[in-house]
């Protein structure tokens, strides 16, 4: 599993208070958390609209200096996304495009011939479709859309766009159907999502997500924007891993036991 | 999901302790509590060689006063089953025959005609068949043996028999492999599992056996021997039937979280 830790984002209550008092110390620490306990990037999202770019230049200063890991630059807007790669010491993800508005056309030729990957969201213009028909008519437009710009399908991570299972119940099994045709279609493509949507408004949101998350892995989901400091998260994706015969003799899932990764905290 | 408690097993320390200290007390607690979380079926089993029948007699006797749920009759001699069988007020299910020795000639007549359920385990005097198709023809004679005695198939609950992950990593994937096909050939029949197998000798046992729940429900499994007290098994099995459409607009999730089956103990 692809981890893109999603701690250091504006939209997040204690995130975004960090962000408007300047205090350096929390998002350095978020960077360097989330890279001990095994994230793969760093999702870094200002959800601002004032000086947006600014705030990028900032908080992705201070995770290069914690970090590592690539970055996965996440904003609404293609052209923020486009002026803050200058920003990355190293190629990460974009986070997103769509076929809404210019998105393609802004950041494609951006990215064209690079090594930076690309989350790319299934809808358009007229919104999310409805069907796992219709969002696999957005696929299939977009993969054309990348097949101009020569981007392979190894650096796209395809994002269903999972919706909220108390408003709509066919939620996880429309998410799931497209997981497979997608991974049928490009077995090299990457799917991932968030886990936020699927059990909003839901008591112990936890339940629902641990359960979306085995069932997503099931389906073909190969990555996820989540919160890697959350343990009981990472001990099931290391244990559907096992269970999907993904890690040899669960190899890995001891391994991780073994760090202090997941389980009860030692002491 | 059909849920059989699995705690009344003289096979769990502080459940044979209770036995062997002839301890009603303890006994009583065991039916009333897993009654009170929402058990089906309340499975009954001495595990002992000595007095076995006289050992369930009391244990039945026992639940009986407490709980109204019918009980599992657990044994591995068919002897023992069609003796208990008349210490019990009302039908349950029978725990377990299997194509080994003499247990479908000695249990099938004893329920021929009545309304008792039957845990049917696909192994045969040869073992455990190594691989799915190995079990689906285990599965295939069983299927006949049962027509025999005009069993429908509605009264059955295919245990597919799990291995341990740990010494096999395709565990998960055969028995998966094995519910769907048993669930296309008859839709009607039940598939149900206990959960020690799966995760022994691994450490943090519960997140396999979570992840394990989810992706054995959504294979078609829809039972399963388990201990109901355990909040996060409950928790997930909601979960799981939510996103897997079986709980229209999550609406049984809500209430067993509102009548504090799971979640985060209420103080």
């Amino acid at each position: 599993m692809i981890i893109i830790g999603e701690k250091i984002n504006g939209s997040i209550p204690k995130t975004s208070a960090a962000i408007d008092a300047h205090d350096e110390e929390y998002i350095r620490y978020l960077a360097k958390a989330q890279t001990e306990v095994g994230a793969d990037y760093l999702d870094c999202c200002a959800s601002r609209v004032d000086n947006e770019l600014g705030i990028q230049e900032w908080l992705i200063g201070l995770i290069q200096e914690e970090s590592d890991l690539p970055i996965c630059l996440d904003s609404p807007s293609p052209q923020t996304l486009v002026e803050a790669m200058k920003f990355c010491n190293k190629p990460g993800i974009i986070n997103s495009i769509s076929m809404e508005g210019d998105k393609c056309e802004v950041i494609l030729p951006a990215i064209q011939g690079t090594e930076w990957g690309v989350v790319a969201l299934l809808c358009d213009n007229n919104g999310i479709p409805e069907d796992a028909e219709g969002r696999l008519e957005v696929f299939a437009d977009l993969m054309e859309v990348l097949k101009e710009y020569d981007i392979d399908p190894s650096r796209v991570y395809i994002d269903p766009l999972v919706e909220t299972l108390g408003a709509n119940e066919e939620s996880l099994l429309c998410f799931a159907e497209v997981c497979r045709e997608v991974k049928k279609q490009y077995p090299t493509i990457h799917i991932t999502s968030g886990l936020s949507n699927i059990s909003y408004g839901l008591p112990v949101r936890k339940m629902i997500n641990m359960a979306f998350m085995t069932l997503a892995m099931n389906a073909g989901m190969d990555s996820a924007i989540i919160d890697p400091l959350s343990r009981d998260l990472r001990g099931i994706i290391y244990a559907t891993d096992a269970l999907l015969a993904e890690d040899e003799m669960a190899i890995e899932y001891i391994g991780a036991y073994r760090e202090g990764l997941f389980g009860p905290v030692q002491q």
